[in-house]
């Protein structure tokens, strides 16, 4: 059988503190002990990530100073040197700090908004300093619980100040990075701002340079929404901007889970890798999961090396569905490739179109043979053909 | 007390499917008899609607001939002219048909597309004949069960191509329509396309006349997501899209239940309307609703009337909200009116924000009293102050 | 590859409502011509199926008089003989006509009730008649979109006067037969009384004769609410009430999609397998499912097929993951067996147990290995061991 | 207008970890500082409530010796008697330490399954000897996120054992507690064991002592399953196992919110208030909630003044409705009270039953006019009637 070894051309990438997340939670200590990045770069390396990204504050500990984070930079420099790992993509941690309890980008308060537009700049620098191609935005505190103390219209008004601002830096000082919105519909806020990908799709037309700006979709976000994640993947791509992707594994309309990639809905897995696969997705296969606190350290990477392994799997089978003659029939008899024709033809004005009958009586009873394909669709993902 | 007997001043309108609902269901046959449209514009006007909408379908019966189809609409027009009552929106029924089974606009089948836009083409002209402002575009049969059968990209493609011929046809008569897109989750497909406001939102700009199309959301649908329906209008109100609104009532992550205004969930409506009033919402308060099957005719029309009553007691609670200076005063606590200043002063460079400081042991333990502000909402909903 | 072709050993059974579905719902009109029942039962037989179970109307249309009915059941019968087709479990269809738009049972109308029990009555002796086992009860329209209308106290108590009832009658009738309650949590109504299988089970328990009633759980209905089904019928299974199970997919919570077993949730659907296997659940694999309206009736036939195929492949799966060696040793690293383990010894004082001491320095960081035992089964479940 | 000030007689009681939550959670560190238990039984008396409650560490810090825990019980006793503030519940921690990440009762290793069982026995001699009535035992880590690693019958027999072994402690001391065992669908696992308020009962009928073991429901945690909070209260009732019960506010599907009672859905509140005081519940009005990570102490304080307040509101609102005869004359046209009628007369045969006929062309378009009473309920929910 394959082995599904992961190796660096399939750019697989590790948040810092996915590995490294200690398990607290609202009703749980931490049951892990701390992970040095230093050592979650080797970790990484060793499982066969390609790529490494992280919070801020993951990295370089709140409240550092100059030399002890010029320290903390030149170890993890070494080892991403030692390992060859990339740092793809950085974020900035918007969220842990009470200062933040009422979001970032958009808190009521002033001196805080401008505190996270200080943060994400440094935070941009450092990016760029490492050649991150992405820098991700979560902003999962901008949100409310009563609507009475959040004025939207406002909150969108700051929301664009804030990414135009970023994008005037980051433009300004000829930075090679691109921001990567990631939606989420609530936790830790009652409703969140910029609740699913589509939202984050229309918020981005409205700033001052929409194609510095796309969106970083999660599994387990849209999920939360009961949405299919692989239309929604599909609509980002189909507007050019699936800029980078957090995958991991939910199972349903539930507190955020974070489960390891493939733990969750499966079919839906198999789906967005096909659709990743075929439409050339060129960004790392970032994963975004916390292993459950039931966990110890051998679990932690055991459960990093199933994310890859999974999606590995799920790669295979998808070219193996994509391949088969019997699903290309089925297709053709489902006519998925009739959808790819244009309704009017090339010129054709609208009075034919007005003029041409249709005998309903005939064209109602007509399937469209979608059981079948999609069984072949469940036996490729079984492994059974 | 005050009796909020509506009059046509507050806009109200009603779809002929809202009170014609026969109750026919996945689980039950009809429950009630046909209502005529005659019959229904004469009801409407009696409990003070202004505006009547319909589906093509639900005027004019699918198969009339040219004369049956005036003799219906010299019925209803007549009908219009003795009540008053407007037509301010139309919309097409490209669901009820088998021949709809996978989609209007993006069936696999390219003669089902094809009918699908000539039929609503026929629905606008209807439209504009009738001096209606808006016409709503719900394509809740194009999605899909299995990801399998449905090429995403093909899908948006055709959709847009739909859009663009309609917002062509609209344009090259010099009507005074304007789209509306309806967006819904799920129900009847497993996945619909343009699941949620944000997508519909996000697809109108890649139209070739963005201008033209905005979005109907309707209470249900964006809560069948478990979305916060107010947050969401907020947003369509901030790009300027807000068209047209369904207003009903939801009961949570579910079926979709259409129950009447006010009937689901009381608090986001309270906050609906509060925002539809103070951002000066000029167009239709239009109820998209479904008389529970429970009920026969008495409480068909006691449901309707439930809806603008619900309306109205909300706006007058809505205004005492904002008229209390126990409100003001909480707001100010709350800093809500800070989120409206822009975090940066007018020329400030970013070296000015990036060299200030924070002192983030003082800034963090601050609260911002949403829960005092919350509690004086819910005593003006609850009528208590 | 292995064939997974079902033979009559493998206990599946069809409702005649499901490949007889013809696809009306609340958005929609019948995609699919009526399907005679008899045609039903060659065709199950065909493909495989070992038993058919219908409703009362599914077979005798309503309002059928004797002679009409007689007939019915003798071209039913000689179906049946031909194809050797058992008819493993019945149940009445309380919920298509008007009359049960406020539920059967615990319909406000006492009249209605009357009608309900007798309806239900008739349909008991037929189901002795044709050698059931097993008669379900859905009580879907037994619910409220109001809790002001429905005392539920009373509800209940009718609720339990309907069983007591329909017990009392088999009892006194020497059938042969169980009732099991098939809880569902809305939809058609906005909630439905006993919403899950715990409520169910725990009803149970309060009626004159608890040994005879058992539940019906249905996969997409726990799921509806976001309960897991295996977890779900694993409890069923403690209280000895796995009486019947109706087997198909849904994904997440949403409306009842009625999906072809295996089309849902695959990870759950594995383990349900695998929890019916292991525990020796003898009783019909019973499928409720509807064949999407996409589907003309070539889909209908591929689409029951596949259900039966998807319940062989995962059988074959689960079984080969129980033999699995280093699965064996996942499970002992997990701890799986321990739990079986008494926590009081035998004859163990409680003062032993408090004197005690745990070292909770040492205990707490121990992991259980439960991420390489859950990819394990997943490695089995896609087949790629 | 009323005042809704809260006086003892109204029985409310709030945990110590409510006003006391410090606001962590899986995004966020605390924002708030340590609140003295001695403290909080002060701000809760000055607010009006009865009673408090509390986990075991939450009043003595875990690790405290004997001296430590008599000086915490000496300050925490006189507090109580300046206060006259009861201690009408008492629970355990069984989730926050490490040790229990695989739950308590039901965790695969069986040493934390003993120190589970020692650790609420202590809590249990505690709670008897401060004169608690009930037990809560809530068991949110006993659960999975793979189905692979928990033999669910076995963690059944061990809750059943657990259970067992507490009602035998209590019965042999003479204690006059009685156990409430408290439902949760997910969160902090994947999937908790007995999900709902059903499977709970169901449960608890399959105990040695089933008399002396109830259910505590609590608001969100059914509505987080899409259950109806009321409907489910009312079983519970129904079932005479009411021990105890939780109120709090939540907006839907999602993760536990734990929000102020009022502050969720409202209707589905102002039915479960007319529902506890027309049952004549007795127990304490228990809120279980968290005060938003927005608010500062003062925050802490409107919110839990909240909770009360609100219960206040509804319970008069509630009687009003009661009250008001048009309610009496919609409740009789809705024919509620004909539900509580047997529906066979006493005595009567089945063959009365079953020879009697019903009109179906009448009976089906009879209507149940339940929008009219909702309204009025609304109506007087809102305050304008």
């Amino acid at each position: 059988m394959t082995d599904y070894r992961p190796v660096p051309e399939d750019r697989f990438s590790f948040g810092l503190w996915t590995v490294g997340w200690r398990g607290a939670n609202t009703f749980g200590d931490p049951v892990r002990p701390p992970l040095d990045p230093v050592d979650a770069v080797y970790g990484l390396a060793d499982i066969g990530a390609y790529g490494v990204t992280f919070h801020d504050d993951d990295l370089i500990p709140p409240g550092s100073g100059a030399a002890a984070r010029d320290q903390v930079l030149a170890r993890f420099g070494k080892a991403l040197d030692d390992t060859g790992l990339a740092v793809p993509m950085v974020t900035t941690n918007l969220f842990t700090h009470p200062v933040f309890r009422d979001g970032g980008f958009t808190s009521n308060r002033r001196d805080v908004r401008r505190y996270a537009i200080r943060k994400v700049l440094r935070t941009i620098d450092l990016a760029a300093s490492l050649g991150a191609a992405t820098f991700v935005c979560w902003g999962g505190q901008d949100g409310a619980e009563s609507e009475a103390g959040k004025d939207d219209r406002a909150a969108l008004d700051r929301l664009k100040e804030a990414f135009d601002i970023l994008c005037g830096h980051i433009s300004e000082q000829g930075y090679g990075l691109r921001l990567a919105i990631e939606p989420k519909p609530n936790e830790p806020r009652g409703d969140v701002l910029l609740p699913t990908v589509g939202h984050a799709l229309a918020f981005i037309r409205e700033l001052e340079r929409p194609d510095m700006v796309g969106v970083n979709p999660e599994v387990g976000h849209e999920q939360m929404a009961g949405l299919n994640f692989a239309h929604g993947v599909a609509q980002a791509l189909w507007h050019g901007k699936l800029f980078h992707i957090d995958l991991n594994g939910q199972r349903g309309v539930k507190y955020d889970q974070d489960l390891r990639f493939g733990a969750g809905d499966l079919k839906e897995a198999f789906f967005l890798v096909d659709l990743l696969e075929r439409e050339g997705y060129a960004g790392p296969r970032h994963f975004d999961f916390k292993p459950p606190r039931t966990e110890d350290m051998d679990g932690v990477w055991a459960s990093a090396a199933g994310c890859m392994r999974n999606y590995l799997i799920l790669r295979d089978k998808a070219a193996a569905f994509r391949a088969d003659p019997d699903v290309a029939a089925a297709l053709a008899a489902a006519r998925t490739a009739e959808l790819a024709e244009p309704t009017l033809a090339p010129g054709e004005a609208l009075a034919d179109l007005r003029a041409e009958e249709i005998d309903l009586d005939a064209a109602g009873p007509r399937g469209y043979h979608f059981e079948r394909l999609d069984q072949l669709a469940l036996d490729h993902l079984l492994g059974v053909r």
